[in-house]
Formats: structure tokens, sequence, C-alpha cells
């Protein structure tokens, strides 16, 4: 049961509960030779992390450790362990719902599986969605090894409740939603989800979403046919995020209404190479990247924490009751959500550039170091103007 | 890299191109002491079949042969391998796509990954949906495993082109629409379903769709958190299936467009027993399996191969030509689809019972041996009356 | 439970009974591009074969079949598949065996473990050595993806019994010990060995023996930290062959008895490049290669089907019996045994080789492919003069 | 790339270096409701443990922390982490080796594999046994689980340079050899060991070894055929050890000197019930566990770190040197090298008794929890008295 591993080449074991001492996620398959330190990955875990406006209340300043796989600032090729304290955790707000299962949660199915005296139910436990501080750790990771062959990743908040983007959106405005309070690609669109959330927090309510994920430069060739095909295993890394409830790519279910002749992209010569028309076909084919822009979606369903009373059962008395839950929730899930899907995208990516040697298995030259080094500057630095520091 | 392989305790490698002499699977992980015959394997195969109306006109007659891991009529604990020959190949057909690829085919990626000269391009070679025929064998295996603990795997057309269910529909009527030509749960569906593929064949173009699978009494507690997730695996096994591109569960997408008091499942008492009040979460919670009705949707694009031309590039000449696919193709590759989704459903569903050990993992009981027996010759004689024998 | 797979990124599955109709390899990794046949395949299964003088008298041609993965004489990059028919079974010499679990076999614990109904008796089922031929046919394959890195795998049979080789050999003697019928790397050593058997048939007993594997040219590198260390994974391998016992490298056991000062093998410059000074080491350093001749041994126990009667109990009655096995039998398992040790040493190099990317994951070239070609037919003609065709 | 984890249904993944801030142990499929303390694992810990007189001077406390996976002090199903601080390192001890590679050391493999500037030398980086403390840490939960089913698993120091065992030893005396020093399982033979060693340390030198671990209770048909054989997994388990050099299990090599009349062990009963007259195989046929005493060994060779001047090149210069090994060393890794081979070996039997779900796969009752600590307390106790404190 290897069910807290993900990837082949590039493989995460993320490990950790919500009100535990910390989380952390071990990294196997990293070549050596690849420059990193714990900026890197702060970098990263500053758009997943908790109490900024608009998401969860919880104070984590998500400092990351990396405790084996590093020395003189360089990867070594052995594992790589990355561990981030918890540390406002307030588990008296969940004496509650240890005995009454929170609607929509993991609780219950948690109870049921593991027994109810062995179910850490303090912040949600293993079930909460802290535990994806270890993929978005391993992300940096992921996306420094995809620089070496030219891979940017990059995803925003295409709908929020039933306010959605209006209008196609440039790679560049994608990148920059990251410093979107609410990773919205536009300003326009910010205005409006901001509106929603406020809302929403008002009601004791709360919204889904749809996280898109763009990714350019991918390399073709990349997926492996029949069961590890691109399209898959980016399913798989992307249905298990908590809370998200669908996956496509491409026009993809709007495709299941198409006629073959509207939906077949076409093969076309630019600039004398081979390409496709429209991206209809979402960057792959037979499951293997065609070189043209990866796109992909997720739909997250609304926070299932409401302050609206809802039913459930005490499984003490075993009668019927209600339950508001308090804590300090994110009011849309999705707004953090996009961090995640957008790394396991990354993650995903990498895993597969490695399975095909396009990133070196064992280690990189001096001259990739560099390379890598420089390419991360330059996109820590992107988007950055016109964004104060409180909004990260 | 074990691209060709799927599941952790019950894990099926599949094989065989085409035009190939034959496709193929090998399935370890399947315990001792289970009746099994090649009828059985025969039965589930004649859903899936091509050369009946309204889906490709190749005649396979698709007659197992299991080779290992039987003995006396019963498993062996041995692995177990299913042979089918190729027997309708007409490669000829295909000698103008060699260098022509087709759009909406993994022709190009193929030929990209693995080279012009090694691309075994008759019919699709390995990229063809010919290779889902060991998925669906395997299945025979997993679903008598499954009924060891009760589950049912049912699955229909839920749409096609922009027609689709006006109603909901009893776990019988979707059981049945296996007998169904074009997969239909209900004979007004059916009705339009023929009709547009009718349409859809004169033409010479096709259309997308969307499968629905249902699964009853699966046992709750299946699922592992973290990545092996129920949704997380059921999504990797479904996206790995040709010419899926969305996959989603319980209200799926909808769910994006939600308020969480709306989208909330509670739990109540049924009975006095725990429950869930509306399935919303379509049966999963935490990605683990909560004992309501597990329902999971896959969307199709349309066929790729259509009559009508489309632009491609001659890859001899290299100049912008077009190509019109005359083969034998399925108008609707989500008809014949339905059997596959169901298929992989089955596959996680059994491989997760057996992680959990809810299946015996090294050897049945006689009694068992018997139960499935007696549970297998229920399931293939249901729904049979009125239905003609042709419409399989 | 992958139970009958091995390999990372050359994974063979194999499957497939002594008295069943065939059995069977499936091989996932190989690159596309790989020139292949089955005059290939059957070259190394010529080693292995029953029916020879001085081994098993059970006449099998081993025809290998190649049903997937190879397109216009070369590999594609999906599974290879191999089938080899059983031809030769007599079943009905194991029926008294059913129920006489004979001494020092897999009988029992295989009905202790599957149940008695459950167990294919006939031949030893899935027990029997017959399984290995998967493992040789797949051999072929690794050993030319070998020849891309220079790699040359050879072996001998370096004792029976209590005759031993007098004095060391070159690595062209351990080649060409090949088409030694009893695989002895001098003609002295085959007529000691030849004796030792004749002894062996005429007592209606068996011996012991050690198979030795000396690798040529290994990069320095392959294997990596922890627990997939070369040593490791060979050690897996060469113990998974049905009969060995003991599995050694270097000077192995005898390193337990000596002085560090003695047992270290010092770092010299040869030519000016790094070497060692004796290979003490048996070419691996923290079981990571070290360019210098990879050595293992392998201890085979003596075949366990004997005439001469054996104690055995009588599971009808559950009374204390005894057992002759009459069967066509090898009377020293170790002679063909040595085939399936040198197959493993391949396949481990093969899969450490693509791990590393030394060997191309995806495909080789026009130019890789030739040079394939061109090495293997010098390896395959490479001996032949002065050992008859028999011999084989 | 999972180079760093082991095991399929129980499954570790150890991370850390020799020198870096800590090294710790992720345990993935360890069921719900075990009762789990940190003084369990440092029990194990401490017959590992440097700073004891026989063994390395590094005065390591080996504190072990778990930092997830437990709730009120039992296991909840999610992954284990234990954490190992580094506490005593002197790293200025090895500013030499960095460019003066020691023979018989990882020291060259690495550097060629990983590339000069990407090694970690201190200490031996990521190749030093310190790697072992994460496999000691799990097993005791290894140990722990498998007291469910009554397995006992214990070790002993067979023989030391030429000095070995004169007589068979009991379980318990093999057991109990866990307070000796130099494991040790009689008092006379604690005393030419430690004879031994004592003249190793002024003479600056250093002896191999045979540790022999011999399992009590182990259920029948444990082992899957083929590939994952019980004797397999052993076998890569104990190769993967640094300073492991063979295995065996049974009688091992000597078998290969064996005729079969003498080597098959006769199948008798015992009390009415089947049983082997004489435990030749070593409690496993056909790679499946028989119910006899599981009995294996491993050779270690001599420590590589001597005082003695060895011969080496200078990486610098490229110049032949020597090279004395100062740090603190055991003047015989095996003497703490058992405890990694007994833990080895409880971990692959807690693997295999999880794969074939003998140990509950998802969580225990109450009352197995209270078993196992009553069968823990038991065995921390048993053989501590006439055993002085610091012996450990």
């Amino acid at each position: 049961m290897t069910a807290n591993s993900f990837g082949e080449s590039f493989r995460l074991t993320t490990f950790g509960e919500s009100h535990g001492p910390m989380v952390g996620v071990v990294i196997d398959g990293v070549p050596a030779g690849l420059p990193l330190s714990e900026d890197d990955i702060k970098f990263e875990l500053s758009f997943r992390r908790p109490g900024r406006p608009f998401v969860s209340g919880r104070r984590e300043e998500d400092i990351p450790m990396i405790v084996s796989g590093l020395f003189e600032g360089k990867t070594t090729g052995a594992p790589i362990t990355i561990l981030v304290k918890n540390s406002d955790v307030i588990s008296s707000l969940y004496s509650e719902i240890r005995h009454k299962p929170r609607p929509g949660h993991a609780d219950l199915t948690y109870i049921i599986k593991y027994g109810f005296e062995n179910w850490d139910y303090r912040g949600g436990g293993r079930a909460s969605a802290r535990e994806t501080v270890g993929r978005v750790a391993a992300s940096a990771i992921a996306k420094k090894l995809l620089m070496l062959v030219g891979v940017m990743v990059a995803a925003h908040l295409k709908s929020l409740g039933t306010v959605e983007a209006d209008r196609d959106y440039s790679f560049e405005e994608i990148l920059c939603s990251k410093y979107s309070p609410v990773r919205a690609a536009s300003t326009s669109l910010e205005s409006s989800y901001e509106e929603l959330i406020r809302k929403a927090m008002s009601d004791g309510d709360s919204y889904g979403g749809i996280a898109e994920v763009v990714s350019k430069n991918v390399p073709p060739g990349l997926g492996e046919p029949v069961f590890d095909k691109l399209k898959a295993d980016l399913g798989k890394a992307v249905m298990s995020i908590p809370a998200v409830v669908g996956f496509e790519y491409g026009l993809g279910f709007k495709l299941a209404k198409m006629r073959g002749s509207e939906a077949n992209d076409e093969i076309i010569l630019k600039d004398g190479k081979l390409g496709w028309r429209k991206n209809i076909a979402g960057g792959m084919l037979g499951g293997i990247s065609n070189g043209e822009d990866l796109v992909i979606r997720a739909a997250f369903k609304p926070t299932s924490s409401i302050r609206i009373p809802q039913r459930t059962v005490d499984l003490n008395t075993m009668e019927e009751t209600t339950v508001s839950v308090i804590g300090r929730h994110d009011p849309a899930v999705a707004v953090r959500g996009v961090s995640v899907v957008e790394s396991m995208v990354a993650i995903v990516l990498a895993d597969h550039a490695l399975r095909a040697s396009l990133i070196p298995r064992v280690k990189l030259t001096s001259d990739q170091g560099r390379e890598v080094e420089e390419k991360w500057k330059t996109y820590t630095e992107q988007c950055r103007k016109g964004h104060s520091e409180e909004s990260q």
C-alpha cells in the first residue's frame, strides 16, 4: 500500500496531519546537481499559504526545512526531505466534530475505515488540505527541473461559483494571477471573485470553482501509451487533490456534444513545422503530448466547512442533530486549490520528462545547474511589479 | 516503465496491436479458487465487440483463450493470461495513413515519440482501441470477485452528441442497457441515439458522448487516503481509455457552480443506520467510498476517424494535404466505450477491495466459489428477455 | 501483488505452468528501434533447453513466437510478448504426487497456501523451472540492449558437487562454456562433471552446484543507493530462481573470515585511469558498479526429484509413506540453471542501464540499431567452432 | 526511481545523510490501531546504537521522534514518520577523504555516479551505515505486527573473522544475544569475539563476520511464487545492507556440495501434523514458508575504514598516495550489522504477512491492540536479567 506516494521517476511521499507537529514530503528521483534552497520552496508555498485575505484565517508561516539530499546548495541524488511545522493549531475548535461528522467531509468515511478511536479528528487529520503542503513544496523542484526543457506551468481560477472568465487570457496573465489574492487572471475578474467571496463569508456559506492550468513548451512525446498516458497520470494527480470532483483537458466535456468534423484538430504547417490548427486536444493526442499548450481543468466543490447549520448524526447518541462548522476555513477552497493543481501538473510533467530522460536522470552538468538558476530567478521576479507583498 | 500495467493488488498488463496476431492480458493477483471459464470472458467481450450494428464493421469474433492460471475450472493463484486473436485485419486500408497522420489521432505523437520507422501504423497499432479487449476480458474476473462483497457495476450511454437522457434511470435499466445496441437505458433514448448514429454514418461524421457507471453495494471504506483515493484511481483508470477527455463523479463539474449549503450531502439516519440524504457526493468522501451508490462519468470525444476530408500534412512531401479516413470505424466510440469504462470501474473496485482484503487475497473457500458461480449465473441471465441475440 | 513481474525500467512478467498450453513473458520498457527476431530468442533458449544429454529428458523444441511489440523486424516501444508452447507433456507421470508431496519440492507449500484442490500439480505447475523459459527469452533482449554500452555477460558452472574449477578461467573460456553440455569452462572440468552426472543418474540421485556469472565492461555508476543497490537487485533476481539457496559477489562469504587490510581493494592508477588493484569487490562498491568485472555466484541445491525413495506423507490417508520421483529430471539443476542465472544478471544490468538512461529509454537511432545487429552476430558466432550442433 | 523505498504492503522510505541534521524513515501501510510509542522505537535502536564498547565511538543517543501517523498512542493508518537527529558529528575528520577516496568504500562510485561536486562526503553521506537507523526504527513496528501471528525474530553473530560458534544455540540464546556487546549467543563465544575485536583495534585493522537470523512460528504460506518468493525478498532486503556481500538460507552454500538424497528434507508427521524431518530447507520451499524455523545468514565484509595505511589516488593531483582512515569506526561492522539484518528480516516477514492479509491490512481490533502490547512487554523484558544496562 503505497497510498502516500505518487510518481514513478519523480516520486513524492507526503506525511503528517493537520494538527500534528509537522507535515512533510520526501522526494525521490531528483538528479544530483540541481541548485536548491529553502527559499525556492518557500516561494511556491507562499501561494497556497493560509492567513491571507479571502482564504483560511489559520496563520501558518510555512517555513520549509530541507533536512536531506542537499549539499553545498545542490541536490546530491539522495532523497530530499522537506519539513514544515504546524504552528497555529487550535485543536479545541474540533472537539465537537469528533462525534458530529461534518457533511461533505471525510470524517465519517475515515471513522468507518479506520475505527472511531483511531481517527485523528483534529483539523481533519490526514484528510486535511494541509497535506498538500508537501505537494506544493515538491513542485518547486519539479518546476526547476522542467526549466531544463523550457516548460513553464501557470494556473488561474477560471470560474468561481457562477462567475467565470469572460475572455481568453494570455499565458502571462495566467502566470501572473499567482499574485492575485483570488487567483484571477484579470483585475475585473478579481473584483467579481472578491465580491462573491465576501458574500460567502457573510452568509457563512462557500462556493465551488474551476482551476485551469496551462503548460507552455511541453516537449512532444511526453506520456506513455496505454495506462500511463499523460492524460491518465494528470487525471490521477488532479483527482487525488481534496475537494476536486472533476477533471478534463482541452475542450473536455464540451467535446462529448460535438461532431468529429468540428472536434478534430487538423494538422497543419506552422512556419514549415508540423503543428495543430486550433489546440482543441489540449496538447495531448493518444495520451502523448504533441507540443501544443497543455490545458487541463479541475472542478472544485464548494468548501464543505460552512457556518450554516447542517444535518448530521451525533455518533455518541446516534440521534440526528445539526452541526455548524466554526473553525477558520476557506470560503472557496478552489482559490488556494489553484496552486495545488498547478503543482500536481508540474510534478506529473517532471515525472514524465524524467521517464523519457529528457531531463537527466542521474546528474546535471554545472551548465545545466546555472541555466536553472537563471531561469528560476526570472520566474520568481516575473509579475511581481504592481503587486503588493501582502497579497501573497 | 510499467506503462502497460494497471492496478496494485489486482494488476493487469495488456499487450498486442490492432493488426498483430493477437491482443491479450495477464492478470496478476487473482486469488485461487475462483471458478472461471472462457465463456465468462466471452460474455463480457460480447458487449464491446465490433461487427454489430451501429459500431465498427470490423468482424471480430473475439474468442478468448485462457492459457495460464486455470486448473480444473478454477483459478490457482498464478497469473491468468487471456489471448484473443485478431482475425479480420485489412492492413491495406491503412497504407495511406503511414505518411498522412490522421487529425485527432495518436498517429503523429507516436511518430514523434518512437520514430517514423518504428511506428506500427496498421490499424493504429498499440494506440488502437483494440487494446481495450484485455481490459474488458479482465473485468469479467473483477466482477466475479466483486460478487463476493455484493458489488454490481452497471453502465449506460448518458448522452450522445446533444441528445441526452431526459430522466433518471433505475439501476436495473442501466444494467440492462448492455443489451441495447447503443447502450441506451430506455427504448425512447435508444431510438434517438440510433437516429443520430445513422445520420453520422450518412454524413461521414461522428459524435461524442458521455458514459455513466453506477456501482451498487460498494462497501464503505474502499480507497486509500491521499494519492490512491478511490476517486483518483478511478480518474486514472477512466482517463487511460482512448478518446476519453473528461472524468467526474457525483454532481461533478456542476458542483463548481454551487454553494456549500446546496452541495454538502447531509448525514442522516436511514432505518437507524448512518447514511447520506441525497447522493451528491457520488458515493465517495475524502476519496473513500461511503456505502452510497458510486457514480462516475466519462466524456468521450467524437470518433476521430471520419470520412469527411480533413487537413493534414503528408510526411513524405511535407506538404499540406487532406485525408479522408475510410476504414471501418465506430460513428461514436462512446457506444462501445461504455463497456470499457464499466470494465475499468470494476477493475478499480476489485483492486481496492483486495487492497483492503475485503476479498480474500490468497484463496477462496469452496463456499465462496459456489456463491460466485450462482451470482454470476443470475447476472448473465438478467435482462436477456426481450433482447434478441443479434443485438449483442 | 505483482509477484510475477520483475524489474523497474526493463520489466518482465512471466506466466504459464509446466503442463499448461504454453509459458510466456511480457517485457515492458524496451525502447523502439531495437532489431529483434524469433531466432534471437531461440538462440538464448537453446542453452536452457531440456532434451539434451546430461539434463532432463523432456523434449521441448522451445520455439518462441513474438506476438506483440515488433514491426518490420524492430521493436516499437510497445510491450513485447513471447509465447513458447509446451509440447512434450506427460501429466500421467504426476498423478501420484498429487497426494504424495515430494521432499524438497514446493508441492506442500503450494497446497498449504492455495488449497489442495486449486493446486496445479502437473509437472510442478507454476513452481516448475519451466517458468524460467520466459526469463531466458527476455534475456536475449536485455543482452542486445547491453551491447549498446559494450556489456557482455558470461556464465559457467564453477562447481558440481565436490568437484570444482581448479584454476581461474579467462572471460572467453567462461563465455564459450555455453557450448559445453555441462557448462564447464575447460575440457578437463567437463569430463569430471560428466562423470559425476553419469554417476548421479545411475544412482538415482542428484548433485548441487555453483554457477558463476562474469560481466565485462559494466559501466561504472550502475545501481542506486540504499534499497535498489545493484548487489541487492542482483540478489533478488538470483534468489528468485528455483533451487537457488545462496548468493554472493566478489569474494563473498570468504570475506567474512578476512581482515580489512586484506579485503579492501586498493585504488590505483591503471594507464593513468582510476581502477582497483585486485577485483576483490566483484565490481561493486556501495552497491554501485565500479567498472571492474562484475562477478556473482549462485548456489544451487541438488535436484529435489530423485529416484531414491524418500519419506513423505500421503495426503489422502495422512499416513507416512515413501515416494520415488520417476519423471524426467535433471540430475543437477545447476547445469541448466547456469543460463537462468546468466539471464537474470543480464536483465538486472539492462534494467539499471535503462534506469540511469545509459541505454536510450524511448528509442534507438538507426545507427544504434545497426550496431546492435553487428555485435549480436559476433556474439552468436563466437565459440561455435569446435562444438557440435548436438551439444546445444 | 524508488531507490529509497522498500516493501510492498509494509513500505519504508528512508532519508538522511550521516552528517546532515537528521536521518529518518516514513513507513506506509501500517494498519490503524497498533499501540506505538517512541520508547518502542528507542528499544530497537538501542541495539544498533554506536558509542558502546566494541563498536564505533560516535556518541549518538538516537532518540526517535514520531511526527506523524500516531494519535493517542495508536497508529491511525496514516504514514508513520520517525526522525532521529544526528548529534555527534565531526565533519572535519572527513576533509581528507573528499579527494582521497577510501578503498573498500562507496566514495569513488558515488563520485563517478553523481559528480565530485555533488558528493556529500561527510561521514559517507547517504552511503553511511547511519542510513540503517531508519530500518531498525521501522523494525519495531514490523515486530509488533508480527506478534499478532506469533512470529519472533532473533539474531546473533555466528562468526567473527575465523572464530565461529562451536555448537548450536537455542532460540532463546540467540534472542538474548542482543544484550551481548558483541552479539554472541554464549559467554564463551563472547570472550573470543571481544578478544578478536581488541586485537583489531590495536592493529588498526578490522574483521568480517556472519550474522544469522532465526524466525520462529512463521506461518506457512508466506511468500509469493516466482519473483517475490520469500527467499528472494529476503535476499534483496539483506543484500541492500551496507557491507553485506553474501546471503544464504537453510544449509545455503553447503547444499551445492551435497547430493539430493542428503539434501532433501523429508516430510513426516509430527504429532499427527505435517512437518519436515530436519530443517535443511531453512523454513522455505518453492520460496514459500513451510512453518519450520526460518533461518538466513548474511556475510559481512570487514569494516573498510581502517587505520592501517592503504593505497588510493588523490583526486586533486591524480597521483597515487595512501590513506589512513582515522574517524571513529566499528572494528567489525558485523557486530552492529546483526540488528540491521534482524530488522530487515522482520520487515520482510511483516510485509508478506500483510500481503497475505494474515495481519489485518486496515485496522486492528482493540483486542488485537492489547495482545500486541502484552507480547511486546514480555519481549522487551526477556533476557534482561544478568545484563547490565551499559551493555546496551
